[in-house]
């Protein structure tokens, strides 16, 4: 007896099934959509990288976490575990090349040995867009603006961005006495909605001291309207500063762009990361804001660093697919069929394949997707097959097919539409509001 | 001093700079349509497998290239190599969410580490799509017309697809009295158009002996229409059988629906792989035969049979992407341009940063693709940048933008067209001819 080998993935790791890729690449096409309306360009970098490279920014926590291994000339390498380490080294390869600023987005897998146990993937997707060589208060507004318009495009619906700014919070530190321990504190912070006040309040006055921890506390739950929240931040941080004024210029441009109500100013926003240095920024759906940041980032004043003397300031976001896709899912927002056909064209007689064929690469040519079955089975079981994938509709041809009118099957309805023409069976196709 | 990590990818591994990377997504989504448009449905799996489930069909080639080491959990894992293996695997596993005959695509990343001196890449893309779970002539002729349609959709130009079927080789080589030696033959007569006819003999006189090198070489050599070579090799295999019988009916098919002459029957074409079990396949693009295959497939009759004790019998075909670009590189058919960008807006204040976004996503909504620049430089410092970056137009906008008229200077021709409404704005960016 043959042993055959048991057919799995690894842990951590998925197979998309075509329902499942179908709604991935819808989304991933209409941020790409979005991006490219505003000139963004795509590029691409190795999946396998020097270790050294990719673990250059890394802590203990990234280098944990990925998977690095001798290649077959004993290279130490390893997968990419996020875009924007290999971003950087391409920033700092290719900075001849590229007029700056430079505007790109980069949709890509990476992958992490994470414990699966949290419900985290080990290969998943990311969704940067980035623009660097430049400091402008327009860049940080472009990048805010894409990722409304980003996730108005997939239909997410309402969402609010939470902004901040990394040397506002600084100054106010520093005011407190706390400016050493800044790293620590925003570290803390950023987990104010996720552990909850009382659990930061622990933490803070362990790092801070009692008094300063409730300051701290009262500071990053300053809530109000933009305005006023920027005038009470501006006061605990002592008075007005390029931060301040950064955040004043944001607000007037999201007035000037009538988007204003798409954000807030949110002292609670850190971003864990420490390459950040202005504007960070989150964004949570309206009706599921439990499910926490689908699109986050902000500005650093130099990303290639550790590859590059020379200096460069970015701006930029990063789209959670993943989570947003959950979070679609949760909506019941999702589901977009399991094909692309919008007919299946049944076969009456195997032998009349080409035939077929001629008459299906008509409908193709006038923008009907259809798929041509190749057995000739009862129609019934054709009808039966066509509802499996998703068709919507069936085209019976007749014997003579491309000549003799044809009948076309609605399966929703079980309804059919007899002794049409080619022009009718195609305005009939077009109109129908079934599938994609 | 810093000491900086020197920015470089790993060789045989390639970054794709915004030229490189529209050129190829282009190339993609022209495919992707085509593979759509006939009812073909997406699917992904993961990058990292079982070292096991890769290697199950691997010889030894392909266990000196996978990458493959072990992860976290001390699991024996590899890169995937193709994406035929993690197709057998993936029919095994879901073969009961899948309604058989499953036609999918999978365009994704493989990596192998070979020996780059032959100008190989150890990470390039494949571009596979199958009808999986039938035998159909239908089925083999779908792929057919699908290779014919992809190639004709991304402007590769005239080509030749080559068939021939394995029985009818088979079967000629059972004649001779060879038929133990099939498949080392099959592997020397695959490399015909690559080592010559000369080498070609003297291999096969090793194999076979001189008489039967001598007709078989005169087998594989065997030229004319369709029908007159159909006739010839029957007549070789010792008369009719399921395997010209097969070709007939293919070679119908094509007449019938008009493709015939993008078809020729080639008796030298046999597919080195051993999983082949029916008709096979190359093709070659007419103004560029040299370059070799850039589209080869066929039938198999045992896909998941490592897998699984269910036979599940299918045609496919794989694009050679990598191939394919360098041919129409090679052939001045490629360049789609360095951005999506139809329009740059200029930004005479830094102040109206609002403002010129506003207007900008106005452009957006009218489908006008419009970069927004950020630094208030002159002028001409911005026509050069969007020059630079391929853009065709730059908007420049009135002190009250939105609102007063505006200019387009076109840069090819530094031609300004003043005093324009939005409508008229909108109306010259959609009809020029430059861009993409």
């Amino acid at each position: 007896m043959t042993k055959f080998i048991e057919p799995k993935v690894l842990k951590g790791f998925r197979d998309f099934l075509p329902a499942m890729e179908i709604e991935r690449r819808n989304l991933i096409e209409r941020i790409e959509a979005s991006f490219r309306s505003f000139g963004f360009v795509p590029i691409d970098t190795p999946a396998l990288e020097y270790a050294e490279i990719l673990l250059g920014k890394g802590g203990g926590e990234t280098e944990k976490q990925i998977y690095r291994f001798l290649d077959h000339g004993g290279r130490d390498v390893a997968l990419r575990f996020d875009l924007t380490v290999p971003f950087a080294r391409f920033l700092a390869e290719h900075r001849g090349e590229l007029p700056l600023p430079f505007k790109r987005y980069h949709i890509a897998k990476v992958w992490r040995g994470e414990n699966t146990q949290r419900g985290r993937y080990r290969e998943f997707t990311q969704c940067d867009f980035d623009i660097v060589g430049g400091d402008a208060a327009a860049a940080d507004f472009e990048i805010l603006l894409m990722m409304r318009d980003a996730l108005k495009a997939v239909g997410a619906g309402e969402s609010v961005i939470r902004l901040n700014h990394r040397g506002l919070f600084n100054r106010f530190l520093g005011r407190l006495g706390a400016g050493e321990r800044t790293a620590e504190i925003l570290r803390v912070v950023d987990k104010l909605a996720k552990i909850g006040r009382d659990a930061v309040r622990t933490s803070l006055k362990e790092i801070a001291g009692d008094d300063a921890a409730e300051r701290i506390l009262d500071y990053v739950e300053a809530r109000g309207s933009f305005e006023e929240t920027l005038k009470a931040l501006t006061a605990a941080a002592g008075g007005e500063g390029p931060d301040t004024e950064r955040l004043a210029i944001l607000y007037r441009f999201m007035a000037d762009t009538g988007v204003a109500s798409s954000f807030s100013l949110d002292p609670s926003i850190t971003r864990g990361l420490d390459y950040y240095t202005g504007v960070v920024y989150e964004t949570f759906l309206n009706e599921l804001p439990g499910i926490g940041s689908v699109c986050s980032g902000g500005r650093y004043d130099d990303l290639a660093g550790l590859y590059s003397p020379e200096k460069l300031p970015g701006v930029g976001a990063s789209i959670g697919l993943d989570r947003l896709i959950a979070a679609l899912e949760s909506l019941g927002k999702s589901g977009c069929g399991t094909t692309y056909a919008r007919a299946a064209l049944a076969c009456v007689h195997e032998s009349l394949g080409g035939r077929y064929q001629a008459l299906a690469e008509r409908f193709r040519a006038a923008g009907i997707p259809c798929e041509v079955f190749t057995g000739a089975k009862k129609l019934s079981g054709q009808f039966v097959l066509a509802e499996k994938k998703g068709i919507p509709w069936v085209i019976i041809p007749g014997e003579n097919p491309g000549a003799d009118p044809m009948t076309l099957r609605e399966l929703e309805r079980r309804q059919d539409r007899e002794n049409l023409s080619f022009d009718e069976a195609v305005a009939l196709l077009k109109g129908g509001k079934t599938g994609v």
